[in-house]
């Protein structure tokens, strides 16, 4: 038995140039993560890990694993495999927070069965999977509920392409059935929290029978230049109203000035490590969400955010982003605000 | 000064054979706990243990202690000295969930001064103790309330019966007065978590002044084969209405297949520890608990569990149980639900 | 990179001779504390530490720091520089809680960037800070609310005045606009919290622009005895209202029986490590805080408290207080009660 404790902060700080919606200026933790993780026996590992951010309880990852076969079986919370950018660690991203599209349909953490296996330049993935932790469970008055299921798998190819540089091609689809869980919303903050508001917003949405999501990732990595580009989107299968569909996608590169490379393990980017006295990142991107549909009228978000990342050592970083959010049909109808947010970031 | 870190995940998956009432197919975390333990300097040791499991925040052992005279005294909260089943942690008990009438008499966790001692085959424990953590506190239009305030004693006696051999008796009475908190529930699940609901269910009882309890535990273990019997009853001393007594018992059988045996100490079961690949064991239950005397009606509940357990490591347990559930006026009337339920667990 | 666990246990009981207001007899957890501190590689260490006690989630010092200049700069959460007893770690204050003027006009943690710097006997403390964690944070109706943002600064001089002994003058300021955030209520418990009620309180003051705050602090220690002192003052500006000012102060004493001193290091009293088995320590305080000005009449605290504390070592102490509490005008009028309390308490 080995056991090693797990910590993270994001504080993050934001003031706006508002447009219809007032946003206001703000500081906010956005993680403050305590945990374990380590081995248990010759076979079995493990991981505890909360978020304890502005005082919320919140499970992280919570899992039991060990390898099975080729590959590794994982049961308990873990992130369900669909989208680069969501499967990247929130310690690694390159801004600071991932792209509309990705937080609006990946489904992050869920309960379930995870397999994960590699054959040479291929990866596969797959999850069976519930609820997640703290939400639409069966109970009091609607103890015969039954909890959504869901199943899903990623394929990521990296053929080789030369010394020193990634190509990474992947592909996911999670198709879900919501059980007697039916009303679902999308909406999304404009890629930025410390004012804590959505401005892009389905309500709610009743009768969903289930869901099936699709994605599409690339991504390029020569030395410190790197981009990326996902496309998302969420079939929403209704019982007695016509189907609707929500997509969006995200095109990013950043160049790392000081010549460090971004990580890359297990179908996803990984952190920087700076070589001497820190490494600088300068970065951007453009993203695109649409939540309207049929006869929803969620919104549509297009923005264009401008990064400048300092990485201390491999366990400090401080970003800086400007987000300029084009908001179509929001919660306030039209507007164009814009943000500039810092965040203090360790993690070990 | 060395301390440890400590940890648990419960993760449970049922699905149910409903009768009357409904009950939705559902994997929840049973558990998850983080804690610290160890020694403050030569004399003084401590233990703080919380569990977040689906994000709520729930204090379990948080206690300083040391020896004093021949026995250990303990500040803090643990659990009130009564029951066997009880008293069993969670990760040695041998199906998922602890008998009924264990789970609604035994007091669990509270705040108090708990005293330990062993004298050959003799071990006495006994505790004064007041509200659990969390509850019961006077505060605002309620500051004048005195908290409950209770006393409890277990005497176990293990005579020596031969080589490999255990022979466990056991008695306890909790007396405890209510204070200024006089209003109690009893209820319980049916032997399962996932649908959180409880069948049997006193409501809320008035006027409560104190309660006395009662246990007699009997166990025998012969190598790899144990057995163990409990009786729990409930005196509820009402102020202007008459008394009632709520009681129940269960009776379990367990045999480890692969000839590990339960392990055995401070006048409790602990877990089992595989001597190879893994050990398997299997168990059967009955338990009865009878919620209704008077005017109460609060319902009968009686259980049959079968289990089967797999032990990967010390650490690393899966446990599978069928329940059959025969509830007589419950919340819903007379019913027979069945339930089938997994769990994979690891702690340390 | 290093990390140590962290912990915290306070256990309080009260019993009280209740005047106007009912007290309740009462035990509670005052503090169960979680956390991790360490160093994150050879410039930048960090904490982050949360409350758990009574089940609540109450972040604690949370921060990123590293040297800068000859001073110490710290990022995140931790207490605004103003006032000797706020400053003092629970831990290591004499009495179980601080001077009630203390609890009310010292800000205790904020967000923040903090700088320290010592130049000879002198220490400089400054402070940036908004809210604290965990409120007061733009958000769905109220999203154009700007946060308060506050600045402090304190300055501590110790002159040297013959061997074995210590004397400790500070003065601090703190001026904060409170931005959107314009609601403020100040009240408190009578130095002692098992029965959580208030005795005296302002209500809610509406209007609020800004406070200006302003301290003094003064303590001398000679081996084992020590004395302090401090003033706190708190003016706060209201915008349609009339100004009020609200101010207390306490004086308080103590003498350790066995001869050890208390610590003292960075502007702060720190805890008594008794020297053989264990060290005995006797105080006494005097408390003053007034609530009433102009139109708001929160009330007047004038308390004696006596205090016994017992360490059997740096990490375990016992502590007794009697408190003996005069409130006029306070939520029930007039009242004299008294309390008699004891905590147990362990910190690594």
């Amino acid at each position: 038995k080995s056991v090693e404790v797990r910590g993270r902060m994001h504080l993050d700080t934001a003031t706006y140039d508002s447009d219809v919606t007032e946003l206001g200026n703000a500081t906010a933790l956005r993680r403050t993560r305590l945990g374990m993780s380590g081995k248990l026996d010759d076979t079995w590992s493990f991981q505890i890990e909360y978020d304890f951010a502005e005082n919320g309880t919140s499970a992280n990852d919570v899992y039991l694993r060990r390898p099975l076969g080729e590959g590794t079986l994982t049961i308990g919370q873990v992130k369900v495999p669909m989208g680069l950018n969501e499967l990247t660690s929130s310690n690694a991203i390159t801004f600071m927070e991932r792209a509309s599209n990705s937080n609006i349909t990946a489904d992050s953490r869920r309960i379930g069965i995870h397999y994960a296996q590699s054959i040479d330049n291929l990866l596969f993935q797959s999850m069976l999977y519930t609820r997640g932790i703290g939400g639409e469970r069966p109970s009091g008055a609607n103890s015969g509920s039954d909890a959504p299921m869901g199943i899903a798998g990623r394929l990521v190819f990296t053929p080789s392409v030369g010394e020193n540089q990634l190509l990474h091609l992947g592909v996911s689809v999670a198709a879900e059935d919501r059980g007697d869980f039916n009303a679902l919303r999308y909406r999304d903050r404009p890629e930025v929290r410390p004012a804590d508001i959505r401005l892009i917003d389905t309500g709610t949405i009743a009768d969903v029978d289930s869901t099936l999501k699709f994605g599409l990732e690339a991504a390029y990595q020569s030395g410190p230049f790197s981009i990326e580009a996902e496309y998302l989107a969420n079939n929403v299968n209704r019982d007695g109203n016509p189907d609707v569909t929500f997509d969006g996608f995200h095109i990013q590169t950043s160049y790392v000035l000081t010549g460090e490379k971004r990580g890359y393990r297990g179908g996803n980017f990984r952190g920087i490590s700076p070589n001497g006295k820190g490494a600088w990142e300068v970065a951007a991107r453009y993203s695109q969400t649409n939540l309207s549909d049929g006869l929803i009228v969620g919104g549509e978000q297009s923005n264009i955010t401008l990064g400048l990342n300092y990485y201390a050592s491999s366990n400090v970083r401080f970003m800086a982003n400007v987000i300029f959010a084009d908001i179509k049909d929001g919660i306030n109808g039209d507007e164009k605000p814009t943000a500039f947010a810092l965040r203090a970031q360790f993690a070990f």
